[in-house]
């Protein structure tokens, strides 16, 4: 078996270090930096030709320069002949724009899988991908690993009682089915519509939420309008309590405001984004994946099967 | 003939203007804004349905911003269906990083080509790129203009007596015999040589500069280091004055204050690069290259050549 090399870049260095200590491996020596002008220098300060080679980075803000790093990362590996140029990216930036939703807009999730396969990735780990067509967008192994387990485990060691799962949208409605299996409960979807154009949207509620604990699962929380009207929304039709959780915490703009003032009593998100210190309210809970990723790396590397990991 | 479009993006406003002034069209509407979370957001506004499109971006600082902001826009005029898109790029970021320099380095510009490629560039029109070599990165046409014929210019209107051109290092020998050319002057090269490890460099003077006015002549100022450490050497040799010019005012970290506080007279520079209002010290002269880049536009448009420009 070739050697196993992981690197880190700037976005996420937490988690890249706990990802090393999981699988044992000290972590890779490079210095990624700026020149006077903001372009970016990186050197690799050690031999990895022929290794296999699993660089982190997720493309979370400030996106393009995460990503502009990750690019030129994997060109200088490429150029040190690594044998295969795995990126594990946590949190897929873009990936909302997944289609064009308007006529003459980029589809920028696509082109961003290009980018990343001319520069000369040869695999991408990543998860909860916003879409999972977002896989189909790569001509290399795309793996997704999904954030639900080391949530609902999270959930599960709470006890709480009368639960139901409430996907904020329709669009994730599979999620919440996904989570409610672990915890054997039922499900609720917010149903957004709007009566007519330019009314506000109404707030319908589908399945039976009173008298019940709610978790609200979608899968980025970025400005939080969705997802704190949703927890305002079933209190008002009779939950007793709100729990919200994510895999991506964008929390962008107004999202740690909105948060803060809205009737969620805890969100429990992931750290496939690192969180500045002025991001970490109380009500905020943060969950790690690297033990999560660090065994999809092993396995990745041992040539077996990642979907095993959620059995 | 189709349809020539001229879009812009953020990094030139003022230049596309000009060069939109200058070949007689209107700008193309598109909207470039950011997303909450800082992601790209580009719409564009009108048809471009089997038009030529001419997208004017140079990757100057936000180096980063400015090079996503074009690579999407590439994707997205793509995906409208343009029939031919050239990307008018003033200034190349990354030309520095051209070769490696050490082992288990980037070569930057060169997955910048690729990335140019990929999103769907179909030409690029560049000006002075810092190694002629990089037209070779690219597997489509490359068209390079010269900011020399636009400085020589300058300096004739100013009738200046006994001119000699310098040459900052021996890099940019070639670039000063065009200029000398021009202003039918003598050359001289700046020869810097460490006589020893851990001894600081020491500034020969190749060529005969005294009694004279020196025009350095660089491809980039940066840091201005160079080009102000050679400026004082000329004076401290015996040339009466030194003038100093160059295509690209990248002027980041102390380049003003060096600038400021060295011998040269007056910087002469073209405007590839915006810059902001600070830095327009009454030292500076910025030339517009709108006429020349507008002119390329033209004639790659009605397919003649643009080495035609500089007869
Ligand atoms: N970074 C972003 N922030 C907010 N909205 C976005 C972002 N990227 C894409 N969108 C929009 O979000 C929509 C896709 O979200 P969704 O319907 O949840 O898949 C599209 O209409 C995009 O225009
Ligand atoms: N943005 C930059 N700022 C300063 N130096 C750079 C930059 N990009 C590349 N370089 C370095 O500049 C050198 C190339 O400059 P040159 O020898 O003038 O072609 C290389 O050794 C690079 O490491």
């Amino acid at each position: 078996n070739s050697k196993l090399k992981v690197f880190s870049l700037n976005s996420n260095e937490g988690l890249a270090e706990e990802i090393t200590e999981h699988i044992g491996v000290h972590m890779g020596k490079c210095s990624v930096q700026r020149f006077s002008d903001g372009e970016i220098q990186i050197n690799i300060e050690e031999s990895i030709r022929g290794g296999e080679v699993y660089v982190i980075q997720s493309t979370s803000s400030p996106v393009n320069e995460n990503l502009m790093e990750l690019l030129i990362m994997i060109d200088a590996l490429k150029r040190a002949s690594a044998k295969t140029i795995n990126v594990v990216i946590p949190y897929y930036g873009y990936a909302r724009q997944d289609r064009k939703a308007r006529s003459r807009e980029p589809i920028t999730a696509k082109l961003v899988a290009n980018l990343l396969e001319t520069a000369g990735a040869t695999r991408v780990i990543s998860m909860d991908l916003h879409a999972p067509q977002i896989q189909g967008f790569f001509d290399i192994p795309v793996d997704q690993l999904l954030a639900v387990p080391t949530l609902a485990n999270y959930f599960e060691s709470k006890n709480l009682d009368d639960i139901v799962v409430v996907s904020p949208d329709h669009g994730g409605v599979t999620r919440a089915r996904k989570m409610a299996d672990r915890l054997k409960a039922p499900i609720a979807i917010i149903d957004k519509r709007r009566p007519r154009p330019n009314v506000s949207e109404v707030m319908n509620i589908v399945g039976n939420i009173e008298g019940k604990t709610a978790i609200l699962i979608d899968d980025i929380i970025d400005t939080a309008g969705t997802i704190t009207l949703a927890a305002n929304a079933l209190i008002e039709n009779g939950a007793t309590e709100v729990y919200a959780c994510c895999s991506h915490p964008v929390l962008s703009g107004p999202a740690i405001e909105r948060i803060q003032n809205s009737k969620i009593k805890e969100l429990v998100v992931t750290n496939t984004i690192e969180l500045p210190e002025e991001k970490f309210i109380d009500k905020l809970t943060q969950l790690s994946v690297a033990p999560l990723l660090g065994e999809a790396i092993i396995r990745v590397h041992e040539q077996q099967s990642v979907s095993k990991l959620f059995d």
